[in-house]
């Protein structure tokens, strides 16, 4: 019998076009205009699930885009290993900014660089090359089932349904995910939990068009200036957030939580120099891991109003717009957090501007267990492969389907990300690394071998 | 001899339909590739200033786009009126929100709709069509002259220096200019004074790339939530403007000019109504007026950072960008607000971001006495043709030019101008009254008249 070592290694140009495929598809499932991209994607997905061992693989419809479920089932009586993922990407502006066309794949410096090749394409097809290994060298211990959806980018709304109304066909002992990132090759961690999201849209108007700014302005409010103030309004001097109500339900992290957190090994001069910038910001009191781990936040995702193009124009605009979002931590609720900024954006505007605030999606938070078999087998894993045993760290990330998953299901989930934290993604560039792909590609078997054990 | 109003009369059609024709030429300076139409647009101009009696008219070359100057010198003894105007127009964007082409006029409910219409084209060519009418009524009193310039709505970059290096050419008695609004038809006005302007561009920029706001939200600085703070932090709670020094050299008006302007009929629930506001916006303790005239006012014309397309994007954006532009009254300085505004928002940013803050262009404020030979040949001209002495009023516009004129030819600028203020200047759907735009052509050729006795 071959190794797995021996087949990954033999296969190893194919496992990569194979996935470079995939990429070449530009799949954003927030652009309608990408609609027939993304069917497409759906399709080459089921394909890659059949030629890869799936006794059966099928694009099964949604109210939205159609996920791709597959499954290899060995042994009803085994452990069922559900491994969940998503075909589609974020949006690629700002295009200027990338060095390659965001789907046109081109590796450089040992990196993949293209649109879903760390989130989430890439790292799922790992899972999918896994099965490969497994099946070929006839050592698979475990069944496998993939549910691979299409909405993940826009928040999953059509997922919940899907799963609840197929709970017997996902039926599994375990969820294993594979979109998030780890510390360092040279510091493997496996997530623990990843944060929830609140997203929501302002649009704030004033006059019903836009104005001269020589022969009203000083009369009218300036939307742009009202949503400047509404959104300076949002942080205090020591960036807590200020949205009445934000932190009620937050469960403060106990010392020793925060203790473990900040053993994770940071260089803060590094992480600086990484992003290019002179100084850090955000919740005074807490580390940078901590605020990016266990402390909830609220970032603008974009902002425009008024003139945005060459030269100058002097208009006095009459809307004005804002992506706003926040990531929420344990016991914190979408839903409720949800309720809380749409109703501040909306008290706080003054009587001369009109203000819309509407959801776009959100998600909750999730936490797994490090007591779990679960757990436990991954951690394996990693170790196997890696030689050290992986850090528990908090994701800063957001996979709103967690928390569904398992209401519905009954089952928990592993986080087992093969990506870097400078990834770049959802910005230009997005790149995952061929060390972590394979790297990733050789550690999944073990997790099914000690799972099962 | 046939009466002025006759020739109008008959030629009505005509004048509308060589106006629409200029409307048609996508004349923006602002943006680059409408070059070739700049050029063709001060073809059009000269042709028509020949076709209504010049002797000669000429595409005079600057650094930047042409100006056209033509002449009519009855007799070098006699006074000379300098028109000045221009034929660039603001960009036409938003581009969804106008009901019809922007450069595709349309009539409807006696309004042409077109960019230009009022702002400037077709105010400044009431000036060649009563031209045309003086010359072919041989009723001619003055010498005239034309200085139509292409770069108004960029700053007028080069004026300037055309104007300096052209005085013997350009030498006149008084400069009239058509680019202002008036209270309405029922209440005639004429400006005394124009605002002056500093307009400047700030860019803020954060981590040297876009980031995922769930692995990087709360660990940096987003330019956005920054750039907002820099914004909110320049009007205080009274919508006093709080860059250090900006009120320091302003001349606080007297409360005869208070009254005075006060006088002007206003109805503040009309004012309200025709913009579609619940309250009015502005510094506490001035009148609308007196905020929109005599006071200095600080408006953002536009913003624009990370996501700003359809559906949601969770990005911590690198970088965020606004233009923000001052109105300045009497005695302010164009250099020295600028230097105010770029030094208050370099000062004012967090080292965890870096600040760009660059001027696009500027100008000074103008003021014209009403007791000049010019201010009263224009108020008994209009009372003339509308049976009512004008109202003076301050303008809360800019013509930057206006300052370098006087210094260069030492001579004064009336301001006649028949636009009214709802006709959105650099709005959607600029238009331009055609009752309006008769009446100018009626009222103007009264000015040489007067001016002349």
């Amino acid at each position: 019998m071959q190794t797995w070592k021996d087949y990954q290694e033999k296969n190893k140009e194919r496992f990569l076009e194979e996935m470079l495929e995939l990429l070449r598809i530009p799949s954003i499932s927030a652009k309608s205009e990408h609609k027939e991209d993304m069917l497409k994607c759906a399709e080459a997905v089921k394909k890659g699930l059949l030629a890869a061992g799936c006794d059966k693989a099928e694009v099964m419809p949604t109210e939205g885009y159609p996920v791709v479920y597959g499954e290899k089932i060995i042994d009803p009586s085994k452990p069922t290993v559900l491994v969940y993922g998503h075909y589609d990407v974020q949006p690629a502006d700002p295009l200027e900014l990338w060095h390659s066309g965001p789907f046109e794949p081109v590796i450089k410096d040992g990196k993949v660089f293209a649109r879903g090749s760390a989130d989430d394409k890439g790292q799922f097809f790992m899972h999918v090359k896994a099965l490969e290994i497994l099946t070929k060298t006839d050592s698979l211990t475990t069944n496998i089932k993939f549910l691979i959806e299409g909405e993940e980018e826009v928040g999953s709304p059509n997922l919940g349904k899907f799963v609840a109304a197929n709970k017997s066909l996902l039926k599994a002992d375990v969820i294993l995910i594979s979109d998030s990132s780890m510390l360092s090759m040279e510091n493997p961690s496996l997530d623990t939990g990843v944060r929830g999201l609140s997203y929501i849209q302002v649009e704030v108007t004033g006059a019903n068009r836009d104005l001269h700014s020589g022969t009203y302005g000083g009369a009218v409010a300036n939307p742009i200036t009202i949503l400047a103030k509404m959104i300076a309004s949002c942080h205090d001097e020591n960036n807590h957030i200020t949205i009445p109500g934000f932190y009620d339900d937050v469960v403060v992290a106990t010392k020793e939580e925060r203790d473990l957190l900040n053993k994770a090994p940071y260089d803060e001069q590094e992480y600086k120099d990484e992003l290019g910038v002179k100084e850090l910001w955000g919740e005074k009191g807490y580390s940078t891991y901590e605020r990016t781990g266990i402390r909830p936040t609220l970032e603008v995702n974009g902002i425009w109003g008024g003139y945005t193009g060459e030269g100058a124009k002097t208009v006095l605009p009459s809307k004005a717009f804002a992506k706003i979002s926040a990531r929420l931590v344990p016991n914190q609720s979408s839903d409720k957090i949800t309720e809380k900024l749409l109703a501040y954006f909306k008290s706080i505007a003054p009587a001369s501007v009109d203000v819309k605030a509407e959801l776009h999606h959100g998600g909750e938070p999730y936490m797994t267990p490090i007591d779990s078999k679960g757990y436990k087998a991954a951690s394996k894993a990693v170790e196997t492969t890696f030689g050290k045993a992986p850090i528990p760290v908090r994701g800063g990330g957001s996979i709103p389907i967690c928390s569904i998953l398992e209401k519905e299901l009954g089952i928990k989930i592993i986080f087992m990300g093969f990506g870097l934290d400078n990834d770049n993604l959802h910005s230009p560039n997005e790149k995952y690394n061929l060390e972590n792909y394979y790297k990733g590609i050789e550690t999944i078997p073990y997790f099914h071998k000690f799972f099962a054990e």
